[in-house]
């Protein structure tokens, strides 16, 4: 069967926006990793050059026409999903007037510089103007996404990440949540009030980097189709094909680099794993962000803090650390539960804690029914509620401390406790179909459980919803008795 | 004075160029030192792309419009030899149909991938064929690009690496060096005969990096816009603001990769010199391949191998080697003229006779005097008579062991002579000014020799044509007598 010619055209369309996408790609990880900060002003006009060619393709007349006319081929089931997945990247593209985008970069960019120092300075007086004006041109943004979808304001922003993920949804879920999180909380910290305390000890740099490479390989990250490097913040960068992860070495917490290191190879696997004969068009690339996630909670959260692979992992950590930890001490080290103030250093537990709290206020903050003047005791309320804290007068430590405001970035946060609550509801199909996931391990067969993933959710790209694609890899839609069961079994 | 209108938009157009030029640097750059092997597809999709981009940029007809409406509006001299190197960047990509850039691509691809096996097998009678249809292919785009400049067709392939440089200007040039060459070697091989025997110890790759980033430093190297790495072939590639320099490491001949860095840094060094008022346009780039090469072999050749740099130099290879040179010892070590089959391995006295033999070659290859089936017997009795070695049965080592023809590169070898000649010259220059180099050097004023470079060439960009260049900074044009001089009171 030959290929209908518009829709042909349209793949060609799509392949050519994809390989300057690779150049940014490339472009963001040698900024964060390689780039030496005199390079920083000729970057960034070349990328703003990059961006903005990205953008006249993703939107030109061509590729509208060429849509409709295609939308009337007669189209394999794949290529009518590989066409939804470019009309909806090219209502993304040429839903904001242009102005409207050129503001937000510019806003967001002062916002971004100026929070910086104000963060640090615990300065919301001087924070709260700027992070209005963002909240008013996120709301324009909002409005504006919406009524081309036919989605209100937030549901639009939700949709940036989560396509086809609605805000009432997740309003379900997290106030289901809400009704034994806290209580959970209370009693893990009773459970683990006996446990030994212990010291972690110092290790160089290039021992952890070594372990951090072994890991890789245990975990089945294909170096001749990607590298681990170092930058400020770790992250998973690249393209399938060439997967560039990175990590952040502490010389007093090895389990920081380690865990970060095996996060950022969940994600890795998951662009490794794409259908590569739909590479470089939107159908081959990876579901949503909160799909991603549940990729790397996966390996970070499932595999790598469950009995199975921790003793693998302990014994790989006293060879290249030369330390003589016990699989159980690591086990401790690595679930151990403390309410924080700090998000991005809460573990498994107290996370969805900082998830639900932010999805309130941001939700609130776009429907209008919170201002950002009220923010900061919004914030200590439900920290009080939540984790029994109080963030009064601390907003660095409280509504300062996220990067995703400030760059304009809400409807993000919801994605990280989806994305822990989908690993969860993944474990639970393995499982049911394979066996308890740590005995896998333990009997040396770990590599089914990939298997698995690759053939359910990595080898699908975005050929399904996401909705589809869960229901597919494990017979029910989203269900967070998944993630309850399982920090319950592990925890108490 | 406000700009004119038409030379302004043609700046922004140059400048939207650079932009994507910085990607492909990038790109390149990624490929040859970080990239797994599995990126290769991708990349090459995507670099593909990219060249098809910018060569879209260069040929929009907006381009040649602007080029001669702005050629009536009032410049400055700068902006004239800025729209000068515009109109000529603008020739070069406009001469050439389409299907013979692509048909030239294909196969000189195809060309250097057999050439790869056949080199290795020395399989002249596999390779002449391919070569021979390199040949025609580089004749028909000679035969254009002549036709477009009003020049021979050799002079044509000249201009692309030596913009406003003829054949009959070399071929001057290195007919006078052969009636004085060969018997130098000869000279200085006796000279050298009573030279004790020197072995060079194995040292670490970590060791060596470490040396050779001290000596970058010591070189004037600014790390705040560039960085070293490893790749199988040494280059210099990057942007200006953020240079990319590599280096390959021998455990079993620390020379090879110190002195491979030092070359490499003369080449960053006029980067990171260039016009910072004249980023990314036309004016503000490197002059051209021989100009270059000066740079690289100035600091190479002039600089490192003179006794004023060897002390220090000698020093820090002590200190980071953990061995005993002299400074002496160390200039035996990287003065021995012997001379050999390969060019890429030659020494500074032997290095013109390879470059003139090829010269030679290439220009009666393009012409038609030569075929290429007469190729190893030309060069077998071009080595008897200029090095007395023959290369008869030993093509590998003969006539095939380069790559630029292969890939359809002619015009490109006689850049390194040129280069040596001009670095003398410059030499010649500094002395008459500043006194002997060497002697700065030892009273710690090497940073003046910088001085003199940055000011007379580097800051230069391609504001001047070569000829203009050189006669500024030196009061002649190319006179090589500054190279024989050189050579005889180095080697003698």
């Amino acid at each position: 069967m030959t290929t209908p010619k518009h829709y042909q055209a349209l793949s060609q369309e799509f392949q050519r926006i994809y390989h300057f996408q690779h150049l940014q790609a490339l472009g963001d990880w040698d900024q964060a990793t390689m780039m030496p900060m005199g390079g920083s002003h000729g970057r960034a006009e070349a990328m703003a050059e990059l961006a903005v060619h990205i953008h006249q393709l993703k939107t030109a007349p061509l590729l509208l026409e060429l849509l409709d006319c295609a939308d009337s081929e007669p189209l394999s089931p794949s290529q009518r999903a590989n066409l939804t997945e470019m009309r909806y990247q090219t209502l993304q593209a040429n839903a904001l007037p242009s102005a409207l985008v050129q503001a937000k970069t510019q806003l967001t960019y002062q916002c971004e510089h100026a929070w910086r120092d104000q963060r640090k300075n615990n300065d919301w007086q001087g924070f709260a103007p700027n992070l209005t004006a963002v909240i008013d041109l996120v709301r324009e943004e909002a409005q504006i996404l919406g009524e081309a979808q036919g989605l209100s304001p937030y549901d639009a922003l939700l949709n940036k990440f989560e396509p086809g993920t609605q805000a009432c949804q997740i309003e379900q879920v997290f106030n289901e949540v809400k009704t034994w999180l806290p209580d959970l909380i209370k009693q893990v910290q009773q459970h683990q009030a006996s446990r030994p305390h212990l010291t972690i000890p110092a290790s160089s740099v290039d021992k952890q980097q070594a372990l951090s490479l072994d890991v890789m390989s245990l975990l089945g990250f294909d170096f001749n189709q990607g590298r681990l490097d170092v930058s400020s913040h770790p992250f998973s960068g690249g393209v399938p094909g060439d997967q560039r992860i990175t990590t952040r070495y502490e010389e007093q917490d090895f389990l920081s680099a380690l865990f970060s290191t095996i996060h950022e190879t969940g994600h890795a696997r998951y662009e490794q794993g794409l259908p590569l004969e739909w590479r470089g068009q939107p159908a081959g690339q990876a579901r949503s962000m909160a799909i991603h996630e549940s990729q790397s909670l996966f390996f970070e959260m499932q595999l790598a803090r469950g009995k199975g692979l921790l003793s693998p992992l302990t014994a790989k950590v006293n060879q290249h650390l030369g330390t003589q930890f016990t699989a159980t001490q690591l086990e401790h080290l690595t679930t151990q539960v403390t309410p924080g103030l700090i998000r991005v250093d809460a573990d498994e537990v107290t996370y969805p804690c900082h998830i639900m709290l932010r999805f309130d206020a941001e939700k609130a903050l776009v429907d209008g029914s919170l201002s950002v003047a009220d923010l900061p005791d919004f914030w200590d309320n439900a920290m009080q509620s939540l984790l029994g804290l109080s963030t009064k007068d601390n907003d660095r430590n409280g509504c300062m401390q996220d990067i995703h405001w400030p760059v304009g970035e809400l409807g993000y946060f919801p994605s990280y406790t989806l994305g822990a609550m989908y690993a969860a509801q993944l474990r639970g199909a393995i499982e049911a179909q394979l066996g308890n996931i740590d005995q896998l391990v333990s009997d040396g067969k770990l590599n089914r459980v990939f298997e698995w993933l690759q053939h359910n959710i990595w080898s699908k790209g975005s050929l399904l919803t996401t909705n589809e694609l869960i229901t597919a890899a494990t017979g029910e839609s989203l269900n967070p008795q998944h993630f309850k069961r399982h920090l319950f079994n592990r925890y108490l």
